[in-house]
């Protein structure tokens, strides 16, 4: 039961994260493999490279074609169906949310499954949230939505230190997945919906100039 | 003799793409250390990352620092001799199209020595041509050659899947090496040369407002 | 005596370092956990990547948290203080110089001590410290200090190099670690403040239209 249901989200960590990289694909106009390479890359990069830091080796989807084949089937529906949305850019803001709320917390289970502290596990959540639509942005020469003024790291943090606290509390592991999936989505679409955000740093007046120096 | 050809065309990759990354440090009038670093890390970039992701570690210039020398020497060579080309940018793109083209097969052939599946090995060959010139690219400061108009990821993607085809389907390796390199060569080139590309998504009448939504 | 000094200097790279990333995060006037996340990935980046090429894995601060820990600290320090200094980019850039130095010396260190040959622990001294910088750069959007004019990765390079040099001589072990350190800062100090630079590469008269060629 419970490793079907940390499967399952897995696979919808996987697809969603996939949809976002074909999105942006295309919006850069890309062809058909762009969207296939710019959709895998945002689809498996976050866990490669939680993979990689715990040295779990070769990483998964080289176990496991299967997640290839899932992120260049998304990937290619996407190129013909990118039109279909009302606002290409809101889905992926939305599909991109609940990616990072899937990975947060599945990327801390994997983590935690390896024996790691659990800050490390923490941490592992978030690089594996963050990572794949950092990749995408890069490769997709878009601003980075992790420089994107509303809550977005704070709400993958928050899934996995609650997936990581009530885990190593003892709760039973599917409300723990539960739990922390449904906080982080939950901060995040309403950070999206409401503009939330938490304080930012902000200079001094007087010392803006400061800010053009180089 | 396999294994020499296949050595070859290993070490051809590495200084065609060596030498795309001083072409881009020379566009950005770097000194010759810069280019050495941006040479040396787009020559070897994609294969250390086929290697990591494989597990096989350390990686290969760990074990061989022959293929950093190699590096260093065609890096530090172009800084005194890019002004000789009549195109700079016009050698970068041909260059880049070699070993595009070399290291999709020769990606792909190091990920079947290992055993994995075809459609990874043909994965880790697109991994493997396109991720040097990718970071050369971030790097560099330039826009990814990945996100150009013309066939680009689809040339590596044919060369790969024709290569592992052919070696699966039990053909001599010499042959399956060299059917993968020409045929993504001969796409790439007729591309560049020709402004060949396949169809490319665009959106919908009325709906380009939609781009401009960040 | 010796391990403590190697200590004391990884630590002091990791904190100068992540203070550079939450600097970033100043400048983009990002949130707390925004600086938590540029911080620390400025922190450890550079050393991630070399003990993924080294094959040490999993990576260092996955078996000792307390670096995840430093790097929190003194990104969120910064978050309240980042209005002190009299020029925030100017700070960066000296401590960004800072940790350049000292982690192309540990970054070569903890190369030797895995066997490699003498040229792949100089270039992973260069690679362990550049990468923090680029992946900070990278991510936070801003143009890559690795491009900057004046002397950046010939500093690294001298300092790695310099280390190596004595250390196969069987120069003690403090005085190799200061002298690379020495070297490299006092090389790079002196690039900053008096826009010291390397002959650039500069294209010959009447080529520059070749430039603008994409």
């Amino acid at each position: 039961m419970f490793d079907a249901f940390a499967t399952i989200l897995d696979w919808l960590g996987i697809a969603v994260f996939a949809t976002t990289g074909a999105l942006v694909a295309s919006r850069k106009q890309m062809d058909i493999f762009g969207f296939v390479l710019l959709g895998t890359v945002t689809g498996i990069g976050g866990g490669t490279i939680r993979d990689t830091l715990l040295g779990i080796l070769p990483v998964f989807w080289v176990t496991n074609p299967a997640y290839l084949v899932v992120c260049v089937v998304v990937s290619s529906t996407t190129f013909f169906f990118a039109h279909v949305p009302q606002s290409r850019y809101r889905l992926l803001l939305w599909f991109d949310a609940i990616g990072l709320a899937v990975f947060a917390v599945t990327g801390a289970e994997t983590a935690l499954a390896t024996g790691v502290d659990p800050i490390v596990a923490v941490g592992m959540g978030v690089v594996t949230a963050t990572f794949g639509g950092i990749l995408r942005d890069l490769l997709g020469g878009e601003s980075p939505v992790v420089l994107r003024r509303e809550i977005y790291v704070t709400a993958a943090l928050a899934g996995a230190a609650l997936f990581v606290g009530m885990s190593t509390a003892g709760t039973p592991r599917e409300i723990a997945l539960t739990s922390g999936v449904v906080s982080a989505a939950a901060i995040r679409f309403a950070a999206i919906r409401w503009n939330w955000s938490l304080p930012r740093y902000r200079p001094r007046p007087g010392r803006g100039m400061d800010e053009l120096d180089p």
